[in-house]
């Protein structure tokens, strides 16, 4: 199915691999972004510079665009802030009138982006609809919530939405604070990276393959919850090992500089069953490729500037 | 404690008793109402007309009124239909929105009106923080996700936040489409009121008692969910003959006129034990003199029309 997107967040790290992927496959897509367009996305999209926590600005979008189908990734994402940050609220809020207005301009097909933090977080792997809900952040609380009046919202008006629950993504383009970035930078500048000891383990997706995973929901059946996962646990020790091939300098890493955060859990990983099962998603980029070309981002971006 | 409280859904059956019992507490009392303002009311409130669900219309009046306290009862309860109504939907967003301008005023104590449709429905009695929350509607989902999210933000905000959950209630004003006022003018008109088995049971409150109960709290310093509740449980059967004695007509009563409805719990009693050891709430109002009384009001209101 093709046709006339809407796509919120869409200069955000997903986004930014979604709305040319979308435009890729024949739809008239519709990228909203509360700041600055990314200049190299200019002709895969009409943007619209809307932030959607003013009141009556969804509206205003939808009633213009009224578009089929719509991708809602926007939420506040500011790093190590967002967990349990007030500012959640607002997208709870937001969120809800948005899916309301989707559904009054008539709208068929939603999909948003909830998180691998609704799930409580002492087993693993994580399934949906077996895995007990409870999060443990502010951050979580207000996805699950969200999700949980979403859907009986969805029940109630013309379309139907499916929850994507993504686990940790990384690529070019990610938050240089974030792991991967922190210790591709390090390395490649020839400095050392201090990291924990590396024994906690997660579900890695390459951000190209997490918007080819959303596409595909989108382009899918699915109804609820459904993880953006790789279903392959891995432990960050072996990811940094990976980064620290890429960049050429492994002495560099310092290992059990600091301890591992409170509350994080030891093991945190998505079932892929049913993303692959309904959704027909498989991911095409390897964990070790996958980090091997992001740190040769990473020094194309230091040689540069 | 006295001041400025705000009272939302103030013109409706639960607010219409508080607002009086505030302003005799010494309160100022700021009495919000979408609709007309009851007459009789007038001299215990300054009443302000406001629609909770325009658009920035909690912000204008928070910051005219600045209140230290707040009481919401406000959402969507047209008899029957709010159960699945999406209009709850913007009920819980306009509830997160009061809540994060009244913190945003300087709000430092707010009540909020939950439902024992937020427990599950299985086991009885209710207990707050102990039964399961597994609400069977969709109003409960939504007052459910609110009281979430809500809980998080006051964590996050100057005010603290009593989440009161009301059993049955009861008095008069009473919607006339309810079983007490249903029964109570077939009878007293002379015409037969038909009910159901009557075996299901449930925990009434006077509504006077209630609003005390609402006022008891928010002079308590209850976080969290509390029940608001009699704690007693009493088969509709027992309801019904009380008031078909009132009413000086038992053989008019047909019971067994119809099947119990679908998904209605065979119990839902709640626990008073945090009303009563944290408020230092007590009934005042047994049911049998409740109801006689509020089957007179009924016959007053008859003769007059």
């Amino acid at each position: 199915m093709s046709g006339r997107v809407l796509v919120t967040g869409a200069a955000g790290f997903i986004g930014r691999y979604l709305v040319p992927l979308l435009a890729d496959a024949g739809n008239e897509v519709h990228a909203l972004s509360r700041t600055v367009r990314p200049g190299e996305l200019d002709g895969a999209a009409t943007w619209h510079e809307v932030d959607l926590l003013e009141p009556g600005a969804s509206r205003r979008v939808l009633e213009e665009v009224r578009p089929a189908r719509l991708v809602h990734l926007a939420w506040c994402t500011e790093h190590g802030a967002y967990w349990e940050s007030p500012d959640n609220v607002a997208w709870v809020q937001a969120t809800l009138g948005l899916l309301r207005e989707f559904g009054a301009s008539g709208g068929q097909r939603a999909v948003c982006a909830g998180t691998c933090a609704e799930y409580s977080w002492d087993r693993s792997p994580c399934v949906e609809q077996v895995t007990l809900l409870e999060p443990a952040t502010f951050y979580g609380v207000c996805k699950d919530a969200t999700r949980r009046v979403s859907a009986g919202l969805a029940d109630r008006a013309p379309f139907t939405l499916a929850w994507a629950r993504p686990f940790l993504l990384y690529g070019p383009g990610e938050d240089e604070r974030r792991l991967i970035p922190h210790v591709a930078r390090a390395l490649l500048a020839g400095e050392p990276a201090e990291v924990g000891d590396g024994s906690i383990v997660r579900d890695f997706l390459h951000v190209e393959d997490v918007a080819r995973a959303f596409a595909a929901v989108l382009d899918s059946e699915i109804r609820g919850p459904v993880n953006i996962a790789s279903g392959v646990p891995v432990t960050l020790r072996r990811v940094v090992e990976m980064v620290s091939r890429a960049a050429g300098a492994p002495e560099l890493v310092r290992f059990d500089a600091f301890p591992r955060r409170p509350g994080d859990p030891a093991e945190l990983v998505g079932s892929a069953h049913r993303l692959s099962g309904e959704a027909g998603f498989q991911p095409l980029i390897p964990l070790d490729e996958g980090i091997a070309q992001t740190v040769q981002w990473w020094r194309g971006r230091l040689a540069d500037g």
